[in-house]
């Protein structure tokens, strides 16, 4: 359930008609998750917003931006102590039909504050089971990344199961690569190593999935971004999917393929877990 | 200038914040012009909808798509005498927090009135020149055809010229076969054949690209549905854009490649002109 809403500042507020994440997705999210007051990975959600403001030339006011979060911040403290989901939509804000960008559009801001989202606590104990979705993400280099409005691919993939014994689904893009969850990244363990499908071509890059590539050295992991065949998933030692909210789950299963909840897993859920305590981050 | 608009029926309306198309472009749109108080093609515009509703497993009420066009037709009618472009976007509607089609959800129907849009003459009668974009589509048969509010390709496609020399651009998919303008579909012609390029993996099914395939057979031109290399356009005799909106441009030039207004895209001019006079359509 929605706790609080603000459009451009304004509790409450509406969009017009005519703004262009409405038409045509036209702008970026961020979902921010609030834990005892802090938002551990608010840093790496800032650096993808504006980075992806910048590859689609979105005009964004930085300052504005963090006005929005301290106000969310600041109820979400006052409610529940400092727990909360964030989500920040920002648009190109309005324009008039047609594509072009118009000169001097000014984004609009909305803000949706949520609680933190209860998953089932065996999901990150025991593990989780994915649904195969038929679903394919295309490619394209210059959205690949990107957490931006246009996300009819994970809406439809989302749409294949209603199970819940299926916590997430697992993505692959047209050519049978293997990207992500529809609402989380994937990550494999292969010899040892910490795989990290590619997203040079779609896919969303996690928050998330960024911070436990950085922390995976220093925990003695190594690392690597690669392309990962569907095929090639029988062959991998353990699988997990991960994203800002619920952290890290061991993947048990997807389709008639099995993997244990191994040892790099349970060795960057207990990081994960320090991080969600306040042992690091902003 | 937008004229008027409406939210689900309400004058002056506003979209709330936790409305599905704003989140993830999650839905579709008809942009329908009216000529003399008819919309000429207008049951190819309803037929497109209603199969990208139950593409999309979008609940659509037609009767309410044909109360929201009613509306607005004698708005135009009163205003211009029955000239206009109403603009219709059907969204998933209001939804939580998650990619889940929320069970029951409710569209809802923005529609928006205004002029129609004056185009220089000289673009039908001479022609026009392309703007050979970089932006390249991803391919996903899953939404390929379907006018859907996931639009940010052609957004960026569009921002790449701001000389109004190029009246629109030619639009590739990422294996380098020609698709689509930014805001049109393009035609060719190749040994006095039509050719379409197809539309089985990306780009949007045009109501008008649709109309002329249907009508070149019986103006003696034959028709073919292709996979067309942009290498290729070298070869090809005629090249012309379309829409519902301006109707049918020669393209005169693209990058280096030129090509003459020739004889098939005339005649199919001229088929256009007669449907926009009241000679055809619904």
């Amino acid at each position: 359930m929605t706790r609080a809403v603000w459009v451009d500042g304004m509790a409450e507020g509406a969009v017009g008609p005519l703004d262009r994440g409405l038409a045509y997705g036209d702008g970026l999210f961020e979902t921010i998750a609030l834990r005892n007051g802090r938002a551990p990975l608010l840093d790496l959600h800032l650096a993808r917003l504006r980075e992806g403001a910048a590859r689609l030339r979105l005009a964004l006011d930085t300052q504005r931006v963090q006005d929005d979060l301290a106000r969310a911040f600041a109820v979400a403290t006052q409610r529940t102590g400092g727990d909360g989901v964030v989500k920040l939509i920002v648009t190109r804000g309005d324009g008039a039909r047609g594509y072009r960008i118009p000169d001097g559009s000014m984004p609009r801001h909305v803000v949706l504050l949520d609680d933190l989202p209860a998953f089932p606590a065996a999901n990150a104990t025991e593990g989780v089971e994915l649904y195969p979705c038929a679903m394919r993400l295309g490619c394209n280099p210059q959205l690949a990344g990107l957490k931006h409005l246009n996300r009819l691919e994970q809406v439809l993939a989302r749409s294949e199961w209603d199970d819940a014994r299926f916590a997430e689904g697992l993505v692959c893009d047209i050519d049978g690569r293997v990207v992500e969850g529809t609402f989380s990244n994937v990550l494999l363990v292969q010899r040892g190593e910490l795989v990290a499908p590619s997203l040079a071509r779609c896919g969303v890059a996690g928050v998330m999935r960024r911070w436990l590539l950085a922390q995976a050295p220093s925990l003695g992991i190594r690392v690597r971004e690669a392309d990962v065949l569907d095929k090639d998933l029988a062959r991998v030692d353990e699988m997990m999917v991960c994203n800002s909210l619920f952290g890290l789950w061991p993947v048990l299963a997807c389709g008639a393929r099995r993997w244990p909840a191994g040892p790099v897993t349970r060795r960057l859920q207990d990081a994960v877990a320090e991080l969600f305590a306040g042992g690091e981050g902003a």
